[in-house]
């Protein structure tokens, strides 16, 4: 049988020269947008609607929504809360919808909503994602949010771990450099990722804001078993 | 004193995010373009025009050009020679001009040509660019060609062995992710690098045209001591 491909996108920018729409797309955004989006379906989010605009998602407070995001690593006036993941606690979330927009994350999600089917993926879903794609058996694109459109190393080293899940399947290859280099950075960052990270521009940014705790969390594997899924424009829990 | 940055853009299409005039930008196309220049400027030539469309590279025959370029790794119908470095003997480049259109390298350098200086750097003058950046002594930015506008490995593995260089100065910093991870991949690849990227794809598309020897060239450190710089339009060799 031939074996299906994963790729890695290592920017929103160069996703036109990845699109393929019978392909599904991972979204990633480590720090901190897809983290707590998986955190918060975890937790029992209905639904979650990724807005571009700060104005957007407010309005949704109207249709009774929370209302979350940041720019630049911090909450907006209005928001409910920010992109921090213990925000999104079972007591807040439970039952709830949620409008977010984040600086990069929902604007990856914008960027690849035609694709066959898109899901949200962060290390603490790492294993039901892979045992979601492996069951979906197509071609995989994973698109990393990055910073503002370029490279980060925390999304890359996402796709990465997803890349070796994946290969060791036996039913995928990667014959993208990029998925290459994204998985021998895997390799060398896995044993200790925080360590790793450390001299990484975006987790330096986010450490001046003290968020060591969310770091440390975000990094964690395989503490959430759902996996988000883009349908009608909204994130719903995917079925496993 | 203040340490000057060193970042690795690792396709033409992300380099809006990275632009700075005031800084020097190394247009790295390792297979085979850049390698292709640095050879022939050691061998002679006077000078190298960088023309982005095959016609064009054409009406230059008329002025006594050499006229030398690819499209997908082939020669086209007209020109004097393809992108072979093999193919810039000093029999046939000493003393002349050439122009030259390929469907990478060109095309960065005309992405690039407001930089405060334009450089071409390959293995082949690893030490002599270092040389010469520690001398400029301004911001770098090393801009990998890729392949048609995709992250590709071997451009990333020359950013990454210029950070070592400059990192190793003292007078340089990498403040930018993706000059870490080029960083990184070098140092797993520095022992073998044609071993390392046999599984690349770019690799393996010239390994269809039977190009071993040409990459076994291309991936060779220090064979040459010029430094091509782009003044007015065309490149020339630059002062050491």
């Amino acid at each position: 049988m031939e074996k299906k491909q994963i790729s890695v996108c290592f920017s929103p920018f160069l996703y036109p020269l990845f699109r393929n729409d019978e392909a599904v797309v991972v979204v990633v955004d480590i720090l901190r947008a897809t983290s707590a989006m998986v955190t918060a379906f975890e937790n029992g989010v209905v639904a979650m609607v990724p807005v571009a605009g700060i104005d957007e998602a407010l309005s949704y407070k109207a249709k009774n929504y929370l209302v979350a995001g940041e720019r630049n690593g911090e909450k907006q006036e209005g928001f409910d809360f920010g992109n921090s993941p213990f925000s999104y606690s079972r007591e807040v979330v439970e039952g709830r919808k949620v409008a977010i927009s984040t600086t990069n994350g929902t604007q990856a999600i914008v960027a690849a909503k035609e694709a066959y089917q898109l899901v949200i993926g962060a290390f603490l879903n790492l294993s039901a994602i892979s045992k979601f794609l492996l069951r979906e058996g197509r071609d995989v694109i994973v698109l990393c949010a990055g910073w503002k459109n370029r490279f980060n190393l925390e999304d890359s080293l996402f796709g990465g771990a997803l890349v070796e899940r994946l290969l060791a399947s036996g039913q995928y290859e990667a014959n993208c450099d990029s998925a290459l280099a994204a998985f021998h950075l895997y390799e060398r960052a896995q044993s200790d990722m925080n360590k790793y990270l450390a001299k990484s521009s975006h987790r330096n940014r986010l450490q001046h804001l003290n968020l060591e705790d969310d770091i440390k969390y975000c990094l964690t594997l395989d503490l959430c078993q759902c996996v988000p899924v883009l349908r009608n424009g909204e994130l719903v829990r995917g079925d496993l």
